[in-house]
């Protein structure tokens, strides 16, 4: 089958794991069978290609998550880039032109849309398995998923389906409602809208035709940024009548907030941390090498990353977003397409970054105006070029960068290097980007 | 006045922020009228000049706590360093001794002993005063401070005088006792022993000469390790009849958990931290540069610094030092005499420390046989010596000290340094240090 996952969102809800190159879906947080850690984005991936080993993944989502997605998934998965951000629908019609133009499929072929994000068990992609035999089937214009509400949730939109059958028209659609409107519709045998749902390619092309004037994918991913801003359910939906619905009763959370994601975790510690036995429901995150010593906590979160740590009751961790909105502080953790970025130190005139490169990848071959950099290589093989010299470098070499020097790290093996930058401006928009012909 | 404060014990107690090279008097806790923060021992040595600006002060402790103590107090005290840990009758002789023999204090003078610790207001000291007026005036061979107890404590020795004058003769010593004895104690008139007494420097040095073989101070720090340990309560209190105690009813605190030390913090946050309005009686210190956010705190005490992060309800922080002592890791903060050496990353085969060195001091000539080091400069001016051969450095230079090289730092600044160490053994004991005649 095809899908294309919607990953979109800079995280401030995840504070300080998501940041804002860092959404939630990217934070290693779901423990795996070898003991390993996996994030959403991986765990969905391995959940649809377990349920359809040859299910063809798009994710749609913008540049600043490109790194993170390569560093995740390498070259499994197509990537659909969103030029900026344009609620939904432009950004499903790009996919499906993306899909339609660039990766060929036919328009006869049904596609499911899915967000990136939600902790479900594999029977979950089952069931979109079989919303696109419900949509190739051609029954309806749109076939969504609607899961089977287990409290009256003021956070979800409801669909009203004619009947109680386990496929069934659409009657109508209720925005996020209050809890006793909630259980009004639930009575009346409302489903949530997950936001999943498949239809033909030719569906969503011709739509895009309809209400946007473009010729190809190229021409909409040039005219993207003048593109009105309207959701998906605005322009499409609400005007469509042949819509179906298919329910789904199976494990489904939205891991939106901290108190949510605590809920899913395996265990509850991840990194160093040790918990006294007067802890109780208290999970800790711990990026940072340093230990994390809990004493006495009840119903708590707590994660510590480079960005700064949390300590937060459960019941507040829905209230965090306008508190994080505060720290304005630069992004000090980062997934390149290379590896890992991690600043260590920040102080006037300087910053300091560990830096973590994986075997056979590269940095890009790049200069900056307003900064010396020093690279002491703590472990690896690799090989550095300077304004276009080559030199195999190895645990213990030292690289002065001069301001103005081209300069890039090419790895042989995993490599570990230590960078220090002095200058009296230290921004990271001071880069010039080379190609290179090594 | 003669005043010898004893500054003892590595604490777990007060972890991360104290830990076995950083005691918790050192800990810069306290805010100042100018905003500033100072530590215990900077706000003992204030209080004791503000009363006596005459006093001379001699702080006995061990060589650990030498760089600190120069660091936060410069030359401003004398320092009676004990060689080793031997309790404390063996340590009062020594500094007894070291203020006869090296300070040339008269045998007639008065001196008192203080902790180096308590939470107290200026009269105490004015107590002091008094408690050295009265030991001058040679009623009693010792004269003990004993405070008025608040409330029936288990952790305190107490003290039964002969009446409830303001001095008096002491009729009894109490060991700690349970709560219902504690309660007697209080209604026979009983008083806490804090640990604070004066004498005239004689009657210690003779007590010296009876218990110990030794001729004179430098005689007695070489047989040092050879002592018996042995208190001062169990070798000279209990064998004196001729004591007297005077009474003291100031705000008096012993600050030996995170519970009583949140209990004289002037603000609830040090650092950068934001807690939310839902918090309550809750304090935190942040000694790293990321931010800490709080939601929904109640009751808490959280500390942050390089070696770790303590998230405790304050009612469990009595209950800390056996959880802190399986953190095995390495002190990454420590005040040197030259000034901040701060460990900010450590992985295999490498650490990277931050370095700041005070206008004016040096490192000591030194060099390492397992690592080589890079220095970056990141501000400031100075002289590093390689080799023997001198370098003027400020920012951006980078000096590479392979193994085995020699190396210092004098500088003419203020001045931060990276340091990057990269070998496969990296060691604090992997050190030699030469004499500099630069």
């Amino acid at each position: 089958m095809n899908i294309i996952l919607l990953s979109g969102g800079s995280g401030k809800r995840l504070w300080p794991l998501s940041n804002d190159i860092r959404s939630k879906q990217f934070i290693k947080l779901f423990k795996k069978d070898d003991d390993s850690y996996e994030s959403m984005v991986q765990r969905v991936y391995r959940q649809i290609t377990t349920v359809d080993p040859d299910a063809k993944v798009t994710i749609a989502t913008s540049k600043t998550q490109v790194s993170a997605i390569r560093n995740q998934l390498g070259e499994k998965v197509d990537i659909c880039i969103e030029p900026c951000r344009r609620d939904t629908f432009p950004a499903i019609a790009l996919a499906a032109l993306y899909l339609y133009d660039v990766l060929k499929v036919s328009l006869d072929e049904a596609v499911a849309i899915c967000p990136a994000d939600p902790f479900v068990e594999n029977s979950y992609y089952e069931a979109v398995g079989k919303l696109v035999n419900l949509a190739t089937s051609n029954n309806a214009n749109l076939t969504l998923m609607g899961i089977e509400p287990t409290y009256p949730s003021e956070k979800y939109g409801y669909i009203i389906p004619e009947s109680d059958e386990n496929v069934s028209k659409v009657l109508e659609f209720k925005e996020k409602p209050d809890t006793v409107t909630a259980e009004k519709y639930i009575s009346q045998g409302a489903l949530w809208n997950a936001g999943v749902f498949a239809f033909k390619l030719g569906y969503i092309v011709n739509k895009a035709h309809e209400l946007i004037d473009f010729t190809d994918y190229y021409d909409l991913l040039n005219k993207y940024e003048t593109l009105t801003k309207i959701s998906f359910d605005y322009a499409v939906v609400e005007n469509e009548n042949n819509i179906q619905v298919m329910r789904y009763s199976g494990e489904w959370k939205d891991v939106g907030t901290w108190n949510m994601m605590s809920e899913v975790m395996t265990d509850d510690t991840i990194g160093n941390v040790v918990l006294d036995n007067e802890c109780s429901n208290t999970q800790v995150i711990n990026e940072l090498d340093i230990p994390i010593l809990c004493m006495g906590c009840k119903d708590m979160v707590i994660a510590a990353s480079s960005d700064g740590i949390l300590v937060c009751d459960k019941e507040r961790s829905d209230y965090m977003k306008s508190y994080v909105e505060k720290f304005d502080g630069d992004v000090m953790f980062a997934e390149k397409s290379w590896g890992i970025y991690n600043v260590i130190d920040i102080q006037p005139g300087a910053m300091t970054v560990k830096i973590a490169l994986q075997a056979g990848s590269n940095m890009k071959y790049h200069s900056h105006e307003l900064r010396d950099e020093v690279w002491t290589i703590v472990s690896g093989n690799g090989t550095v070029v300077i304004n276009g010299e080559k030199k195999k470098v190895s645990a213990g070499d030292i690289i002065n960068i001069a301001r103005g020097t081209k300069h890039t790290i090419f790895a042989d093996t995993d490599m570990n290097i230590i960078e220090v930058q002095v200058g009296t401006e230290i921004d990271k928009f001071d880069k010039k980007v080379f190609n290179n012909d090594f």
